[in-house]
């Protein structure tokens, strides 16, 4: 944990120094490590939780909002899961080391492209403590330092799993460098470690769009956005309307919060009459919000309630929220330009049984996951079986959809020879 | 070719269109307008050569001096090379499309991770024309649309190439805002071409410090900066003597002045007094200037000459030409100690027949290329057999080392069920 008196500056050094200890440990060293967070964790609950009790304590007094404590609060049921969740990640196969590919050069030279850790990376986050502990854990098992820097809303709550998790892998034989904070307390650390050429690899904003910007404006070192997500049910001429009303309902009201749910219906015309009015019942019937363009208000029946009318704005909010905005298109085309207009190409769905219109969403939307006949929901690096996830990306280098172990490594070429020079 | 009304986000808009067809053609359609752009290069040689003589009376005028107006001159010869490299980019295997992973999830999902283009590239180079071709080329094969900025020195020849790209590419129905290019006048696009959030999806600068530097300071952009390369050759205690030899003369006179050339030679104290009085005077002889710490100047034969003393400066810098800065260390942790400081993580070489030190070399350092027993100059996409390159990555995200084809993609999941949702 930073001390008082530590610089960004200070602790991004230490932490690019313990990065290159970190890059040769053996797995087993760092899923020792990983486990003893874990057993720290459950140990030491009694005074996580106090240091939680203070951040909430604050909270109250500066009424942050509901929603807002909730992601503040840790128990010893939450406390348990994170445990849980850490020991799972020791469980994850090494990404670092893995051979990603080889070849002989027409001289003799031994190529081998060898994955190996991206060095330091800082991970920027809101309210939840959860992520202190989550992210430190996959930057560990992947071999790169991790600098946090979480909200001056958990200070105190981030401070103890920085420290107990520093105190737990130092106790394991990995440098507590490895995993720092800095307090999150002012402004003026955001632009410190977004430039901190050099020594920080990478950073990993998890926020809002507040948070984005205010990275845009200061980085020079790279940035994976981890990522808006306005998705996009499109239900097909050639749909299954069972299949359209189970996924556009799961996609839309799992979990309205996150990221993969969906913001947008979009209908073919030739199913519209058919489709809309029972899909707009049940979707009132959930408690979801309806905002829709003229024909999609036409076609609604009484007992949707009334659907007030969807503005370019609607196209292009994410609600993260119980709030749908719906609009009647006339070909999979007009669907596939919408989505890429309005998008964030993160998730997109199309239900259909035509193969051409499968075909043809698929190959056209510009997003970074895109899905026949299933929920936008499944955009996670769990679901798709690749361990836990530090963010999903939007952008289009390096890592695209769910950030994983793999996604948090780079790579080198080492190149073996007997004496060969270039002609 | 940009018209002089069109705005430079009005020419990164048409190139984000096109960029939406371009990732649809079949390589077939992709390589008959790459080979489109050969023909029509020999086919005008004489406009371009007029409008390369315009570039060069301006820059005789201008006295930029020798290498400068070298790096700007075509002629017969040079166009001939580069209508031959663009029609080997036609046979290169087409990037997008690969089937990079497949997979079931535990739900029946079946999941698809395809290589798909990244969109619309800016390439902003110096002088040297040929890269509007190269560039071109490469961006079209991988599916890209690009935006090229080249130098004000530079402006008449590569108009008249990108507008030759243009019309070749069009007659062979490819949308022609696939190639763009703007003017390189003034400094300010530059700034506009880095802010086209949502238009651009990278920008590859090709240049110096200054470049790079502008770029970092505006950029909001996803930016892939190649390359610095202060590379190092290492001889080890283990080290043929011979091999040492030829691998440190080729690495830093085969071709000086590239991004893979030798800058700094260590040399493990235990075979200094054997070695470095020969290695002196043959860099000596080849007309290679001397720079040397306290260790390198006492060995030193009378043969060598005078040799000037190594500053921390010189360990830093990237001499682009005849020079060498020499120094004498006492241990394979120190030499890599040193790359890792001073070094830009690019190509870096051990000569040694231990394995324990060739094993600790690659593995601890952080570079893109590291050599055992071979020349840092084979740090190239052709050398790699990756086909041609648009530069070099020093960058550990997305692309690290050479930056060829493959490298010019992202990737999309497909996942295709029959109504999942998550539960």
């Amino acid at each position: 944990m930073a001390i008082a008196s530590q610089t960004v500056s200070d602790i991004c050094a230490e932490a690019k120094a313990a990065s290159r200890e970190l890059a040769l440990l053996d797995a087993e060293v760092k899923n020792k490590a990983i486990n003893a967070i874990a057993d720290a964790l459950e140990a030491r609950t009694a005074e996580i939780l106090a240091a939680n009790a203070r951040d909430l304590e604050a909270g109250r007094a500066a009424n942050i909002g509901d929603a807002l404590m909730d992601r503040l609060l840790l128990d010893e049921a939450r406390l348990a899961g994170i445990a849980r969740d850490t020991r799972k990640v020791a469980e994850l196969e090494d990404p670092v080391g893995r051979l990603l590919d080889e070849f002989k050069m027409y001289n003799g030279l031994d190529v081998r492209k060898i994955a190996v850790p991206i060095g330091v990376i800082a991970v920027v986050y809101e309210a939840r403590p959860n992520v202190t502990v989550d992210a430190a854990a996959l930057c560990l098992k992947s071999g790169n330092a991790i600098v946090l820097r979480g909200s001056s809303t958990a200070a105190h709550s981030n401070a103890v799993l920085a420290q107990i998790a520093r105190e737990a892998i130092a106790q394991a034989g990995v440098p507590d460098a490895a995993i720092s904070i800095v307090t999150g307390g002012e402004r003026d650390e955001l632009e410190q470690l977004a430039t901190q050429e050099g020594m920080v690899d990478l950073i990993i904003p998890r926020g809002g769009e507040g948070l984005k910007n205010a990275l845009k404006a200061v980085a020079t070192v790279p940035v994976i956005y981890a990522a808006a997500g306005n998705c996009h049910v499109y239900v097909d001429a050639a749909a299954d309307l069972e299949k359209a009303i189970a996924i556009l309902m799961n996609s839309k009201t799992q979990r309205p919060g996150v990221c993969n749910a969906a913001e947008t219906l979009l209908v073919h015309t030739d199913v519209a009459a058919d489709f809309l009015p029972r899909a707009l019942k049940e979707l009132a019937n959930a408690g979801v919000e309806l905002r829709g363009d003229e024909r999609t208000r036409a076609l609604a029946g009484a007992e949707a309630g009334e659907i007030a009318v969807a503005t370019e704005d609607d196209w292009a909010t994410e609600y993260h929220d119980m709030i749908i905005a719906v609009k009647v298109i006339d070909s999979v085309d007009e669907a596939i330009d919408h989505i890429n207009r309005f998008g964030t190409h993160h998730s997109d769905a199309i239900v259909t049984d035509s193969n051409t219109a499968a075909h043809k969403f698929t190959g056209e939307v510009d997003s970074a996951c895109v899905y026949v006949n299933a929920s936008t929901r499944f955009t996670d690096g769990a679901e798709f079986g690749l361990g836990a996830e530090i963010g999903n990306s939007t952008q289009k280098l390096h890592a695209r959809g769910p950030i994983a172990l793999r996604e948090l490594c780079s790579y080198k070429y080492v190149v073996e020879g007997d004496g060969q020079v270039r002609g």
